[in-house]
């Protein structure tokens, strides 16, 4: 982003390249870890797209949310086997060259040795021209970065690092804070009240979540957004409409940036 | 779908509508379960799109996928709340009116009791004109299906009942079956191999996937295909080159038709 002025929130798309988690073979968990990370710095997660390790379809992708959103994150397919082709993919949407990079070939250098630098492992020192790094501290193959697109590892520990290096170049916006409200009403008894108060505080954003714990019907309601104020007027307004339909706020999760992670 | 010949495996689609996996709140385990089951019975999922309770992404969504893919399945937003705007939109994406549907208005009428059907619980018995629908035995409101759209509760008891019921009715494919071994080889060290062996069987899909276990990298190589013949072949020449480089493969996970769930 080349823009200066700061806003309040920021817009991001996030691509998991992976078949492991559309054959069901793995539980996804970057996702929650990436959205949690990026509510706390005002940076909206506005879609995900789970992609097969398919040339096209990654060009596809990653060239249909590149537009639209102020970032996007990807994850998966920089390794060194011959399903590890978003590198060369991600080249080929912004319509560059693949090259060997010479810092992230010293990177592999330094961590394996010159001796142990096979075929493979100089294959992920193959970085598009122009991209700028996104160090590993795990395993060296680094990740990087192409205008608005930033290419991380899939593995979740590594993923995290780099993310967190990526956290701290980016513009931030303001933090999304939100606050839960359990009870055991249900979904329709509230749903009127909860649509007033919703149209009350069009800038915030209400949802309701029913679930099953230990095979009880419980409902949480979500209230979030960037303003303390609303926030807590809305909390208030909520509580008053639990109690009114005869129930009592059984747990209250107050989400702000302090007391998140 | 209309056709009446069996295909080999058939495509889908999982659209996820819910802001709250995009805010990070709530961990998805939909997808996982629902991959899982489609790859049973030989539908291969193609794609995962998360989006937000936003109705023209809803309409996009469902209208970008439905031709690309021969099942589409949504989950979420069929609830009575202002943000459950699944059935409108889908209604939108198609061209077709949301009506009072009768049944489904029956079968919210015998789980609550006349007295009881409040104008939101009325709500969940608008249903698209022509869509059939989905019984819901938990808690009454209904999925419906439009052409190849499947559209599903979000709650994960609801979604897996209604998911069974729809896959009784559709076509099913040749179950995917897969063979996982773990090994403590390097990626870098079997690339080469997994590549010649993957060129070797085309119709296989082979992955390899590193993964942090107490602090330890270790390699669980995958392969997935129909054809149990194949599979077996590929199997045991993958053992054959993990013993080349000198290492046991460790765990051994077979995964065929009989031994799944």
């Amino acid at each position: 982003m080349t823009e200066t002025v700061q806003k309040d929130t920021y817009s991001a798309a996030l691509i998991i390249i992976g078949n492991e988690i559309l054959s069901g073979r793995t539980q996804d968990t970057n996702t929650m870890w990436i959205a949690e990370r990026l509510t706390d710095r005002g940076i909206v997660l506005g879609q995900v797209r789970v992609i097969p390790d398919i040339e096209e379809e990654i060009i596809e992708t990653v060239n249909s949310v590149r537009k639209k959103f102020d970032y996007v994150f990807t994850t998966g397919g920089i390794g060194p086997t011959h399903d590890d082709i978003t590198a060369e993919s991600i080249a080929k949407a912004f319509g560059v060259e693949l090259e060997q990079n010479e810092r992230a070939f010293q990177m592999l250098e330094e961590h394996y040795g010159l001796a142990e630098l096979t075929e493979p492992r100089i294959k992920m020192s193959m970085i598009p021209v122009g991209a700028r790094l996104i160090p590993n501290p795990v395993t060296a193959a680094p990740g990087f970065i192409v205008e608005n697109v930033h290419v991380m590892a899939g593995v979740p520990r590594i993923m995290q690092a780099m993310l967190d290096h990526v956290l701290g170049m980016i513009e931030a916006g303001k933090p999304i804070m939100s606050n839960t409200i359990a009870c055991s009403l249900a979904e329709s008894t509230v749903a009127k009240d909860l649509s007033e108060l919703q149209a009350q505080f069009p800038k915030l954003q209400m949802g309701s979540y029913p679930h099953y714990r230990g095979g009880v019907l419980g409902l949480s309601l979500v209230i979030r957004g960037t303003s303390k104020e609303d926030l807590e007027g809305a909390t208030e307004q909520l509580l008053d409409i639990i109690r009114k339909h005869g129930d009592e706020p059984r747990a209250l999760s107050i989400r702000t940036v302090e007391e998140q992670h």
